[in-house]
């Protein structure tokens, strides 16, 4: 049994729906479908759930909701008429939108969750309506029904452990499930939505919950390449990564899956495949626990802007017992996450998203709590960086990769900020200026893809 | 004014101490000397540190004391035998060693303290009164008089900052200054010893305390050597480092220079001159603040043994605030120094000198702890390894430097553990098997210094 997910993209027509509908009906074993809100149809077009969002903060503020709420109704009437699908359900859609709006809400976050939820709810309901009238036998089922329970801590949403005996109900039902992805409910029954693009973490959720046998994911590109292709000119697709790399990957900038749905499918040991919903035919990426070897050792290449570091120097810092641990807790005490530690002899590196500064003032002070509460010698910060990743099983085991990624980025000029290896045995992590941040790119996918000459093994 | 420092070879027989007459005699500058204990005179002599340690352990337990106390007269004796000294000398080396066999004693420790502290003391007296026979007016001025004040907190000898305004008084003594090495006094007036090595730290006190111009430092070797000797054959001198080079180096076992001698040097910014007591012409090594760059920009390769990691693994880790502060906050409360912390994305590994545990059960104990605190996924270890460390100025503008060193590394076949830099800009760690510590420094040194190919500059 597959659990089958479908991005935005891949429902944002009716000839989307068409495609989304063979892909289902060609195979029996696609038994739960799991849906997106229409995305976008072209390049300039507005997300459904951007739409809501602005719907949202209208009704909240008191503002005119005419205009946002035609927009809307326009994307999914479209749909339905485009289809030929019958009045009751453009009936049934204007229904559920009159009374989200009408709804009175103990919270402005409730109502925005709300808001955002129906984008995937309404759009897993028209699904559901047209599979059946076109003779495929569905059953919209929504998170209330199927029991998917979340706890929103820190403003993060979790899946609840008793989420996967209440899925494993579903294998009683007979059609095909169509199931709104992006939010769950809480004990209080509310709907609570995962962070953006997370459609992806309620298919691995039903997959582990469903104990498919693979969890396959549609969305827009042929498959997972070994580096951005707005950097990179036709970077090769990759034809299978672990959930390790993947894993990797997506921490530096990957954001083909969401990153949060590598869990449930690691749990479960649930095979996860990238298709594109428009070349079905393509065999897409295959994400799982091993594979076999490949010659280039290096699986792919990321990057993610917004990293800064604190560096903290202090003489015989080494023989202070603590030293770190009093430099990461007040990190802690401000809430900040540092990401990486690299260390000197009398000199640690604190690097951080930069993004998680509210303003100048609380960095300042930071600055100067560090200082006085280290007793250091000295502190300083360094902006806009970059980080760089290569990522590969069996890297750590081939003795040249280090070698050869260094060399190249010295070739292209490029000085490393920060080299950190040594905790992952499949990636490899450079500190550069953003601002190298191609070049970077350009010059490891030109050593490691385009040349072609494997690297000696050990 | 310099302060001038013989280690224990170069004060072990009375031929040597000839050779120390020589040096100070020669220029008038020289106005302190700070002298260790005789040392080992050949490859299986005994320094008699360690005969008054064995001296110290036979009182304490009532052992018979003969045997040893007669050696360490013996080494006295000959000396002021060979050398022609007075009576009266050996009369007062006598009187001494009684008075301190018979003392009564507050602690173990006091006494251990005490016998330890003697080796030098003794030895500055014989070096005074031969001084002074030879028409050279010297005085023996010990810690007591001189105010070197330390306090002892968990094992580690530290100077106190009073002492510096105390020895400003040694300015005004005429005569040529000999100091004993290796000890203060507590506020308690009792002897204090520093670690094995710590005249080093006497010699640098002193220089900081009476400002002198330059602190010399006489040893057996004829330099500081870029690699060491006993891995690489005949390994390049290394005429001039800055300090925080030698800091780097001495970290991983660079120990011509006790680490801890650096401080007062730096604080007062004092220049050190290495040289060779057996060949005081050669120009040896200068340590000071900056210095004019060379063509290699590696100006040395050290390592170090008796390293091991702790490693831990977290799905999302990265996105739990605070994770890497608890991690450090348990070995901080096991009193566990730890040295560099690779991070990757799910998983942080902790190295650390692995002889800071007492036995397997603290080990295991701490394990477990770290396992289940931090409710990791997988905590482990690895043992036997060793750092391996490039330092050089002005390496990190050097764009090739890290290619270089990994090019070499693999092509020699080192499996490269953990590679940190980012901290230090001066400096680049690499984590290898112990059993691979020799080929990888040969591998090292054959690259940066042997091709003698200058890097590329950016």
């Amino acid at each position: 049994m597959k659990i089958t997910k479908f991005g935005g993209s891949s429902l944002a027509s009716a000839q989307q729906f068409r495609k989304v509908f063979d892909i289902i009906k060609s195979d029996r074993d696609r038994k739960v479908v799991v849906v997106s809100a229409p995305g976008k149809r072209f390049s300039s077009d507005t997300k459904i759930t951007d739409n809501l969002i602005t719907l949202a903060k209208e009704v909240q503020t008191g503002q005119d909701i005419e205009k946002t709420l035609a927009v809307i109704k326009e994307r999914y009437v479209g749909i339905i008429e485009d289809l030929g699908l019958k009045q009751e359900i453009k009936n049934q859609l204007e229904d559920n939108l009159k009374k989200m709006i009408t709804a009175s809400y103990s919270s402005n976050n409730q109502l925005l969750n709300t808001f955002k939820a129906s984008g995937e709810d309404n759009n897993a309901q028209l699904v559901a309506a047209y599979f059946n009238e076109n003779g495929l036998p569905a059953k919209y089922v929504s998170p209330e029904e199927a029991g998917l329970l979340v706890s929103a801590q820190d403003g993060h949403t979790r899946v609840l452990s008793e989420t996967y005996a209440n899925l494993e109900r579903l294998t009683e039902v007979n059609e095909c499930i169509i199931f709104p992805g992006f939010f769950g409910v809480s004990k209080e029954n509310q709907r609570v939505t995962f962070s953006r693009g997370g459609s992806d973490i309620t298919g691995a959720i039903l997959a582990k919950g469903l104990k498919a046998d693979l969890y396959e994911n549609f969305t827009d590109v042929d498959a997972i390449f070994a580096a951005n292709p707005q950097i990179v000119d036709q970077p090769q697709k990759i034809n299978h990564l672990t959930y390790q790399e993947m894993r990797e990957l997506s921490y530096a900038g990957f954001s083909v899956l969401h990153h949060e749905a590598l869990r449930p499918a690691i749990m479960a040991d649930i095979p996860i495949r990238v298709k594109n919903t428009n070349k079905p035919e393509l065999p897409g990426t295959l994400i799982s626990k091993t594979r076999s070897e490949n010659n280039y050792h290096i699986t792919g290449i990321a990057s993610s802007r917004g990293f800064m570091s604190i560096s903290i120097a202090k003489y015989l810092m080494n023989e202070e017992v603590g030293f770190g641990a009093k430099a990461l807790n007040i990190m802690a005490e401000h809430n900040l996450s540092v990401e990486h530690v690299p260390t000197g002899i009398d000199e640690i590196t604190l690097i951080l998203r930069a993004d998680q500064f509210k303003n100048e003032a609380d960095e300042k002070e930071l600055l100067q709590e560090l200082q006085e509460k280290l007793n250091a010698d000295k502190v300083y910060e360094e902006k806009e960086l970059a980080l760089l990743m290569i990522v590969g099983e069996g890297m750590i085991s081939t003795v040249g990769t280090a070698a050869k990624a260094m060399a190249s980025l010295a070739k292209a000029g490029i000085n490393l900020k920060m080299i950190d290896q040594g905790s992952s045995e499949i990636s490899m992590l450079f500190g550069i200026a953003a601002s190298d941040e191609n070049s970077a790119i350009a010059a490891l996918y030109e050593s490691f893809f385009k040349s072609k000459i494997p690297v000696e093994e050990k």
